[in-house]
């Protein structure tokens, strides 16, 4: 039997990187770490075998942070995930929701459930918290009778506590897309028609080349390659510099796609292929 | 003497879209609102005269609750701001660098203070807040002896506080995009070659329209207009479908962007064009 693979996220267990990491890797040893950049450097110290980290949510848009890390550190993407984000408010055992005086989670978290909040726990004070199993273990820990948590199931099972109410966020469509990082390139086969497999790359635009904006977009519609996500964001420090994040069809082990990612590069200042992988649907 | 424009913002007294609001109506009667909503719907009941919302932050990306809101709503950008974000480390008169246990403040500010707390007080608690004039309110309040707020130099005026450190951000290109809504579009002349003026537009491609992405880029390439921003963004229920923001060069004043906007309705299945104003440089 081999060694179970090893891998990291940010975050305290019973996040829902945590969950993200499990759907990825089944029965993976999970490696929580305090930021996004320790999980770059766990996987490229060789310390875990991959890392898992968010890249965008359905309701606010790209983890920018992540993609300054994945510019400046030599990772490979080998697999995404889009996980269904299904809050819960949590207690300790034996509190019921008439108890609840005040309700922890992460910011982002509390927003997201303002409808519920608003219908059942309607004099209950909301205090912001850094992370949501965070919230979740410090109840725990603090054993309150009058506090509860929102998040994960997870998180629940974790700490030890019990789920008062479930699904309580106001939008179901409220997804993260995760992404695998790897040390080496895994670069499937897949052809840009089929769309079974995604790369997705950062560049950009060469200066005084005019209209090079349409042009970069250019080398992949004159191929026939879709694209799936395109995003400009003002390079920082360099006024009226962009770079953007290309998500395309099929794989750069595509004879097509290659020659596409060849004929940007002719005319971009900056070109990153991020890796090529499997394209997940969301369930 | 005319009456004082009113103009509503997002937050409290001393919050940075309060220094956004005197950025664009200097000397204007500033309205704190608790909800962007709320900013959306007193400009259009006309108990203000304009609003002012932040669009994207150089560090974290668009603000897609504000996308959201200007599709929904029918109200017209009619001005721009680039506001620099400097942080300040505040607390109660008399207070010193080394009495401070508690740093409070919105969990983004404190990300982007990490350096300097960590130099200068790495033993103190972060404490999360809902936003950064909130936090100096509260801390003004309590008149706490080992508290401190980060905020901006306003919050300090505004709840006299003094200020213990000033700029004490990581990384000074840390701007907001301020944008300023109007019930009336004000549609000022202005010829995309001057790069003067600025539209924003919201589109979805149309649907069975082989290309559509590559062809909606070419109705503004093929007339010499360049874009400043296009973001796709997950269409919130469809899965599969974007919508994109677009910001481009020049006024619908001018009829070579006109006709592009007419080209686009041609090939899209929902256009939004949100205003037309002067372009602003970040200063």
């Amino acid at each position: 039997m081999g060694a179970r693979l090893r891998i990291a996220f940010q975050g305290e267990i019973g996040a829902y990187s945590e969950e993200a990491v499990l759907g990825l890797f089944p029965g993976a040893e999970v490696v929580p770490r305090p930021s996004f950049e320790k999980v770059f450097e766990a996987v490229e110290s060789g310390e875990v075998d991959h890392g898992v980290v968010p890249i965008e949510n359905s309701l606010h848009g790209s983890v920018h942070a992540n993609y300054d890390l994945l510019r400046e550190h030599e990772l490979h993407i080998t697999a995404e995930l889009h996980l269904r984000i299904r809050h819960h408010l949590l207690a300790v055992e034996g509190v019921s929701l008439t108890d609840i005086r005040h309700v922890h989670s992460h910011p982002q978290a509390l927003g997201q459930c303002r409808d519920f909040l608003k219908a059942h726990l309607p004099e209950a004070a909301l205090v912001p918290a850094y992370d949501t199993a965070g919230a979740a273990k410090d109840i725990a820990a603090e054993q309150s009778a009058t506090t509860a948590a929102i998040a994960s199931a997870s998180a629940a099972r974790e700490y030890g506590l019990s789920v008062l109410a479930s699904g309580i966020e106001s939008n179901p469509n409220n997804y993260t897309r995760f992404l695998a990082l790897s040390r080496d390139a895994e670069t499937p086969p897949g052809h840009p028609a089929d769309a079974e497999t995604k790369t997705s790359v950062l560049y950009v635009p060469g200066h005084n080349i005019p209209g090079v904006l349409f042009k970069s977009l250019a080398v992949f519609a004159l191929r026939d390659i879709d694209l799936f996500k395109i995003e400009s964001r003002p390079l920082v420090g360099t006024p009226g510099k962009y770079i953007f994040y290309l998500d395309l069809a099929g794989s750069t082990g595509d004879e097509t796609v290659a020659n596409a990612i060849g004929h940007l590069e002719e005319i971009a200042a900056f070109v990153k292929v991020l890796g090529s992988y499997p394209a997940a649907r969301i369930t």
